[in-house]
């Protein structure tokens, strides 16, 4: 494995092999696996999770990491081609990202998405504008429609649960203040359909995932025994469901129009996943979401204090399965 | 010894062994002692000494660490239990201090007070909504009414230099422009009376210490051979004085009343620490301060630069003090 | 070596035996050399290449480092000597600097120029107010007039691509929307001279290097055989060039005053390295730039994107460079 950037560059078999990594690694740390080895952080967006998970996971491999944030003491970075850099950024990727990529074993970059153009987003422009600079092991820490590190941990976390391959995964869009990217969503309802899962996106008119998303899901689910189909009726998606999935993102019927998303989501605030969600789900319906959420707004307390909630193995599991990334990509098998 | 939130969880021995521990360390170095162990860092208010210390404390035990500063390169942190999450924070405290928590093998947390309710403050509200959530050793870096790490430092220094233990500690407000939390006043209050020293808290109207805190500093001289009184007049008070320990504090009286605090400092810009002021002290006395400080607004240079102020030896011992508490946290005796 | 604050400090010979430690290093990496050792690193201002190649640097010999960004996370330091301190700065650096370099075994500050005074920023007032505070190994990061590693690495970088000792090196002004500080030419001119190249300051007029730094050049420069001159004939200077270092920098003939100096610049946007700049050079001839660059506006993309441009190779050369430093500041020979 040279990197780590979609769920979907690895078989089936290839991901429950990295997943048996994570496991071997849990019960039998190798405290010196990547002693001498460096992991270079770089965070054009904030990062909670990532940003200390990934120091963690290399410290306990006996690695060391260091962190840029641009824009933050260090210059912004302009990532377009060709740009007359008379503003803003000082630093162009095309020097930055090989410059960092010099000084360190492998490399991860988060770069969410611009968020005007779903074209562009979906085509993963800024940060294929970096990695193809990079000519080290690299990680993808979040793009604009993917991150594969959170897919991952979920993936691990559901086996760690056992929940049943064949289980019902219902992705629910829960309401937010605002627009945020797809980037989950979408890692995630790949992931679900390559375990073989029978996944549900549930979501109101408006935010329906994009269609190149669903095909991608689609393909997996072919592969692996699973399915994937939408619906915004929540009554008949969670019932019997395993998994409920809760995660905000932006209206892509008005993708990039801020104003016009305002204006479909001013009628959603309803979408805050409440206990009565889980009224027709399987009696141990889990209730899922990759963090940071907004108590009470996307998810209200009494779910999220219930033995239900399974949002701290899914982030203390971003760990494990990215220490098993980690050895990959620096140790190989 | 599971956590280190408050000097005063610890009797008089086993802060002497503690600091019998940091010599120790100090004359015969254990570079592997920590080896593979992880620090977590949460820093929801500024910092140098504790940032830089705790992090070189670490590395000098064969550890490592990682820091994480809310509301910059990561999500504003909301710590109201039941808060409905419209605003500025993405992540409540509930999730993002247990994740980190599963991150690390230590976490040091950093929360000053709200500074609106001396009650809520007092009741160290903001820490204990954080510390109640860690199921790992924990380190207060400072909370709205305890600086443990500031306190144990101190106190080494005293020993270090040979400070009688019943000597006169003389703990002196100091002029700032604006109001400062009480946290370091009220641990260095309860250290020198734990240490069985004569303690005077020298302050002008309005600006006494709150009454919970004098009466811990009381129980604590109780039990050691110390006192602890107050006053408002200078000359007595600094009369033999050894130790002048200058800091900045908001007025009590108008805990929370930003306008009615700065209309009763205007008239204290003398409060400034000049030479002057140890005319009757011992003549030895030494000034300390925790560090930052106002050069010539709350200590003039010609006490910070002259023989009589030890605050370097008071900010190297953060290091030494702080690396027995690793120690004894993360390895046990 | 107990500093590494100028090259100038070191003879011709101690340079070139620095330089072959970083070769030997390079080729034979010592991974313990440094282990326990901590460096820490202060940011007054920002950075990339120093943040993470320090970092880097320390990691690959065994050791751990520190970041302190004031301002950020961090109280502002104040510099002036004898200041009232009731404005933004929390911290003077007489209490800041000597109590990081009491947590550390090597520390490493940037303080760019104030760019108000040229007297004062020729004197490197602000640097050595830390600088002389500091009695541990000190490792300037870019000063108000200088930038030794930076030096140091394009040294290296001239080496290892057989840049002819005595061949011609073009240190050429280039465009910029603002005033720059003038420590990397300031430190590039005398590196190139104590080489023993032949060096040719060409920059419009309002922006001559200030006399003692050409005098300094041309000191260095009849020790190694080399020599000094400045001109703004752009097709004469190049004419058979071996290097153009291009570097944008403030205008000195209205130091200080931003309106006359953009008023100067203003007229000088041609000065972006395009390919016809090269049309009379030596037919190998490299492009140099410490970076960051502004595409398009100091270097045009047919000039950065050719295989004239070695500036990623300078800016790996950081790393090698700052290790031999490093090793031989905390290891000696």
């Amino acid at each position: 494995m040279k990197r780590f950037v979609d769920l979907a560059d690895l078989t089936r078999e290839e991901v429950t092999a990295l997943l048996e990594l994570a496991r071997r690694l849990e019960t039998r740390p190798e405290p010196h696996a990547l002693a001498g080895r460096i992991l270079g952080l770089v965070f054009l967006n904030p990062s909670l999770r990532t940003l200390a998970s990934f120091q963690a996971g290399m410290a306990r491999l006996g690695g060391s990491s260091f962190v840029i944030t641009p824009g933050q003491g260090t210059w912004q970075l302009e990532t377009t081609l060709g740009a007359v850099m008379d503003g803003a950024a000082a630093e162009h990727v095309r020097e930055g990202i090989p410059v960092l990529a010099s000084y360190c074993d492998a490399l991860g970059i988060r770069a969410f998405a611009d968020g005007k153009d779903l074209a562009v987003d979906l085509a993963e422009t800024r940060f294929n504008a970096m990695a193809g600079l990079v000519d080290k092991p690299l990680i993808n820490l979040e793009s604009a429609i993917n991150h594969p590190c959170q897919a991952l941990a979920d993936w691990k976390t559901l086996d760690d649960l056992a929940v049943p391959r064949a289980g019902r995964f219902v992705l629910s869009w829960a309401y937010h203040p605002r627009a945020l990217p797809i980037a989950v969503p979408a890692a995630v309802l790949h992931m679900a359909a390559l375990r073989g899962m029978e996944v549900i996106v549930l979501r109101p008119e408006g935010f329906a995932l994009p269609k190149p998303l669903m095909d991608k899901a689609r393909s997996a689910a072919e592969l692996s025994g699973g399915s994937v189909r939408e619906t915004d009726d929540r009554d008949e998606a969670l019932s019997g469901a395993h998994i409920l999935y809760a995660k905000e993102w932006g209206a892509t019927a008005c993708y990039g129009q801020p104003e016009a998303d305002a204006a479909l989501r001013a009628r959603l605030t309803g979408w805050c996943v409440r206990n009565d969600w889980f009224e027709r789900a399987a009696p141990d319906c889990r209730l899922m979401h990759c963090l940071p959420v907004r108590r009470n707004v996307a998810v209200a307390d009494e779910v999220l204090d219930s033995a239900r909630s399974i949002v701290q193995r899914e982030a203390y599991n971003r760990l494990t399965a990215q220490m098993a990334v980690l050895y990959r990509l620096l140790k190989g098998k």
